[in-house]
């Protein structure tokens, strides 16, 4: 089964708008069985838009439009498609209800532009946008779909849940596919598939392994397609241990599922507190944690010390320290990390410092070099890492190495 | 002027990548007077490539081609492009030499695969690609311009910078394009039009004005288009002049630049310093501050004080405040505020307090209320919010929202 997804508006292809929605897309038809064979983004231009339906048409069983359908806009989308498919437009009812349910509820005034967001092609079936006042809408012709729908990543994704992919699931027989994620962190791609070379090569042709790196980690992913869902969990639950057992210490997660996520559960079930101390990092580190909802129930703060007076005066490092060893070594790293635990009185302590660039490296220290220390009541466990000249990715991997280290002494105090 | 950009690899399709890179391209092209007609990403797949080459070349008169130029992958790119062109490969000595010294200063062995980075096809220009092995090709056939480029990002923009859009601008005889931009903050993007209605509706037909909005910001983005450079830089001055004037009070920079970075360069000029004490954003303001390079000249740190424990202790946050009105409340982010410039030893301190969600509202302080407090010795001003419901809106729109207040208090005591 493939599909295309055509994207309208002239703010994609000015490059105002990064298209997010067709990654998103993409995933989630894949996980439904659905191939992606192209994404198309046009202008909001009718012969543009009419040309692309066109050649989608030749190359894809499902054509997903998105954009071209707010009210401020000329309302391209929809008059275009009711030419592509030589109809009439008509007005739904029920979507101007619901228009009108939205305006009354804003306590905003309705004018007669707003009314026509109520206005389809008359050969659609409406899907309701209970995110918007645009609907999603449905066509069928010549053994081929054509849906409609918002560019607004909110609404879009409301839509592809709660109707496009039941309906699309509905319509056609699709094979039942199956994914487990096995989210690995400390271990290189190529390292990885080393290891499990073996499992990788007597995996049957109906269950793939794909390798997903991200910043420190590598997300491993099993996809088994199939009709028997039962027999195809099963086979996938043996391949996992398989896995698993094969790179048991790197192994964070079997499911798919945020690193720090991981980490504010663990925390949470064991009742566990933490605090950060960031030098290099300056607050990444905390707000990769903070932005989590229910973070607040373990971490309970953190200091961002710049300065060697902060680091002095927030975290107790010994001037001593710092003279003799230098902001960014192992020493400072283990003094910030063991003031932080007790000053901010948590479990765990965080610190990290370094030197995340342009500026500031040495032949010794260059940019790149961090050292990150964690400490509990019982353990400490200090590294150094030295990665690129890159002031964001430097921030980056710092804070995520931090969370794996954490994750380490967790696992090492709870023996 | 129409171009066309195509990209090539399933991990765009699958969703596993979002392509950022088209954006980027967009953006810069326009600035160079050159239109996208359309964007397509197909897959690693021969037929489809060269159907979707075949298709562009019918669109527009340069297309440039990023992807499926990677080592490890099959090298279908350059043997489609081949085809395409209908020509042989060819071994460009200039290219090996780089790959060979790119190796060598890595020490890693080269293996048979990696020479092959230097076989192109026998038609290209080779655009040596200095920040990677894969070189950039350009063609030229039938009046029309082919450009291959590496997918990575950094490659992508190092070889449209460096290479192919000057050589764009030398082909083609494009318009002078000049941009001009104003950042502006802390008004709505339909208020701000209303101001300069009359500027707008004045604006002759070769000068655009483009609204730009993100997050509390507005950036006015003026475009001229013509032939005399001069001519039109005095013209564009005009209109700046004009609606720098109209809605002064919200005007951060005349440049297209970072609000973060306006207010670092501020208080580097004037030799100031910075603190923070971060309740609800949760580090997040203070990594927007450090992300740039540079910004340890005037930030010295903050706190991170989720828990009131740490309000008290870290930021001299009295109980009875927090008692009294609560953690979210003009006192205790005035407090906070206090307390960091008092113990960070700074000239400016930022403090912000409040709900980010999606739990902790209640009916009087419901999520997304935030209090913003901003202190020197000389001065203070402070500000509520009331945001959505969205939790990493929120800690994003409060971050900035600070860093307006920060502005606005540096230029009263500037008085």
């Amino acid at each position: 089964m493939l599909a295309e997804i055509i994207t309208i508006g002239d703010e994609i292809l000015i490059g105002q708008v990064v298209d997010t929605n067709s990654a998103w897309m993409g995933q989630k038809l894949n996980a439904a069985g659905v191939k992606i064979k192209q994404i198309t983004s046009v202008s909001d231009d009718r012969i543009h838009i009419l040309e692309a339906l066109h050649a989608a048409s030749k190359r894809a069983d499902i054509i997903l439009i998105t954009g071209g359908l707010g009210p401020t806009k000329d309302d391209i989308t929809k008059s275009t498609l009711a030419a592509y498919f030589n109809v009439e437009m008509k007005r739904d009812e029920a979507t101007l209800e619901h228009v009108k349910q939205i305006f009354a509820r804003n306590n905003a005034p309705m004018i007669a532009v707003n009314e026509k967001q109520a206005d389809v092609p008359e050969n659609c079936t409406v899907l309701l946008n209970k995110n918007g006042t645009a609907p999603g809408m449905w066509f069928e012709q010549d053994n081929k779909i054509y849906v409609s729908m918002p560019g607004v990543p909110f609404e879009m994704k409301y839509l592809m849940e709660e109707e496009v992919i039941p309906r699309i699931k509905e319509k056609f027989k699709l094979p039942f596919i199956f994914h487990q994620t096995i989210l690995t962190a400390g271990l290189g791609e190529s390292f990885l598939a080393k290891k499990i070379e073996n499992i990788e090569d007597s995996l049957p042709a109906h269950i793939k392994l794909a390798y997903l790196p991200k910043l420190g980690q590598v997300r491993l992913r099993l996809s088994a397609s199939g009709s028997d869902q039962d027999l195809l969990e099963k086979e996938v639950r043996v391949y996992t241990d398989k896995i698993v057992a094969s790179v048991k210490e790197y192994v964070v997660a079997e499911q798919d599922v945020l690193l720090e996520k991981v980490v504010i559960d663990f925390l949470d079930q064991n009742q566990l507190t933490l605090s950060t101390a960031e030098s290099c990092t300056g607050g990444y580190l905390a707000h990769l944690i903070t932005q989590l909802a229910g973070s607040s129930k373990v971490y309970m703060g953190g200091a961002v010390t710049y300065s060697n007076d902060l680091k002095i005066k927030l975290l107790n490092v010994s001037p001593d320290t710092l003279n003799k060893f230098g902001a960014v070594s192992e020493e400072t790293a283990k003094e910030m990390a063991a003031g932080a635990l007790a000053n901010f009185g948590t479990d765990y302590s965080i610190a990290i410092t370094g030197i995340a660039g342009p500026g500031g490296g040495t032949p010794e220290k260059p940019v790149g070099t961090v050292w990150i220390a964690v400490v509990s009541k019982t353990g400490i466990l200090s590294k150094k890492f030295v990665f690129g000249n890159k002031r964001v990715q430097n921030i980056e991997r710092s804070a995520i190495n931090a969370l794996i280290i954490l994750l380490n002494l967790l696992k090492q105090d709870q023996r």
